[in-house]
C-alpha cells in the first residue's frame, strides 16, 4: 500500500530510535495522526529544546542546562568523594539510591578495543586533573559489571593508586529479590567471592 | 536527582506516547541528547509535517495527503466491493495480503457501550450513503474478532441485508503456524465451527 509520504517519512524517522521497531514506529505514527496538533507540537518542541539547551558540565561531564551542573554546584555535596560512571544515565540510577552524597565523573563510555574505544576517548585525563587539583579522598568506580566495565575499572585503578587515592569498586553479587535457583553462574560466583562475615 | 528541565520535559512528552513507559522515555531522551541536531530536527519536522498534511479521504475515511485517497482514486480497484475496517491501520494489514482488489471503508472504531461508543460515533451513515448511491455487490466485514468487533459486525449486517447487499465476514480460526496444543479454546471452537469440506 502506498502510505501518504509524510506518514511514511515519520515511520522511518521513529524507526531510527532505539527500542522502536517497525511495528511500534507504525503504531506511534498512527497515534500522532490521531493526536491534536498542540500535543504533537509540544513533543516536537521538547525534542528541539533539548538539543538547543542541554550542555555537558565542565567539571563532571553530566548533562545539564547550567554549567557547572546542579550536583557540582551544590554546597551540600562532598567534593572529596568522586563516583566514576559510564554515562549520565548512571548518575540518575545512583541518585535514586539516596545513599551517595559525593560528586560524579562521567567517562562517556567504557574501554572497548572491539569497538575501537581506548582510554583516550574517555574522560580519564579530566578525572586525573580533578584528582591532582583537588583534595580527593575516595574514588568509587560504579561501572557496569561486564568485560568492558571491568577493563575500564582496572585501568583507572592502576592509574590512580600511585597518586595515593583510595579507589573502590561497587559490589557485584546477587540482585535483591533474586533467586539462587535461577541466577546465572557468574553472578553467583561473584556473590560467593564477595561474601562477608556476619 | 534534578534533571535539567528540558530533559525532564522531553521524558514527560515521550512517556505520553503509547507503548513508551518511563524507562523507554528516559532511554530515548538520552539518545536524543547524544544525537546530532540535524537528526532530531528531522524527527521533529516529520512529526509536524504529518499533522499539517495528513487528511482523511472523503470517500473511505482512510488517511491520505490527497483527497480522494490513492486507493479510492485508483481505476484498477473494484469499486463494487467494500471492505469495512475499524481503522486506517487495518487497511495496511489487508493490503499486505495482496489479495483484496476492492475499496475500503474506515469506521473509526467499534461499537462499545462500555467506552460510550455507539453506532452514531462511527462512519456507518457514510457507509449506507456509499451503498445507496453506488452499485455495491459485496460488503466484507474485516473487523477484530472480539466482543466489540462482533457487535459492530452484527449491527452493520442487520442494516445492510434489507438493502439487498451481499454481506460477508472474514473467517475466524486457527492462525497459520499456530499450535493446536497451545491455542486458546475460543479460537479452536471458532475454527471447528467454521470447518469446511475438502
Amino acid at each position: 500500500m502506498h502510505l501518504p509520504k509524510p506518514l511514511a517519512r515519520l515511520i522511518k524517522e521513529l524507526n531510527k530510535l532505539p527500542t522502536i521497531g517497525p511495528k511500534t514506529a507504525q503504531r506511534l505514527a498512527f497515534y500522532i495522526v490521531r493526536s491534536d496538533y498542540d500535543k504533537v507540537k509540544s513533543l516536537a518542541d521538547a525534542l528541539l529544546e533539548v538539543k538547543e539547551s542541554i550542555r555537558y558540565c565542565s567539571i563532571c561531564g553530566n548533562i545539564t542546562d547550567d554549567d557547572p551542573c546542579a550536583l557540582c554546584s551544590d554546597p551540600r555535596r562532598d567534593k572529596s568523594t568522586i563516583c566514576v560512571v559510564h554515562g549520565a544515565q548512571d548518575i540518575i540510577a545512583m541518585e535514586r539510591t539516596r545513599e551517595f552524597k559525593g560528586v560524579y565523573h562521567v567517562l562517556n563510555g567504557a574501554i572497548s578495543p572491539m569497538d575501537g574505544v581506548g582510554p583516550d576517548q574517555l574522560r580519564i585525563k579530566e578525572l586525573l586533573e580533578r584528582i591532582n587539583s583537588n583534595n580527593i579522598k575516595e574514588v568509587i568506580l560504579a561501572l557496569d559489571p561486564n568485560v568492558e566495565g571491568e577493563a575500564t575499572a582496572m585501568y583507572i585503578a592502576r592509574l590512580l593508586k600511585p597518586l595515593g587515592v583510595y579507589v573502590t569498586k561497587i559490589a557485584s553479587g546477587m540482585p535483591f529479590g533474586g533467586d539462587l535457583e535461577y541466577v546465572d553462574e557468574v553472578t553467583l560466583s561473584r556473590a560467593l567471592e564477595g561474601r562477608r562475615e556476619l
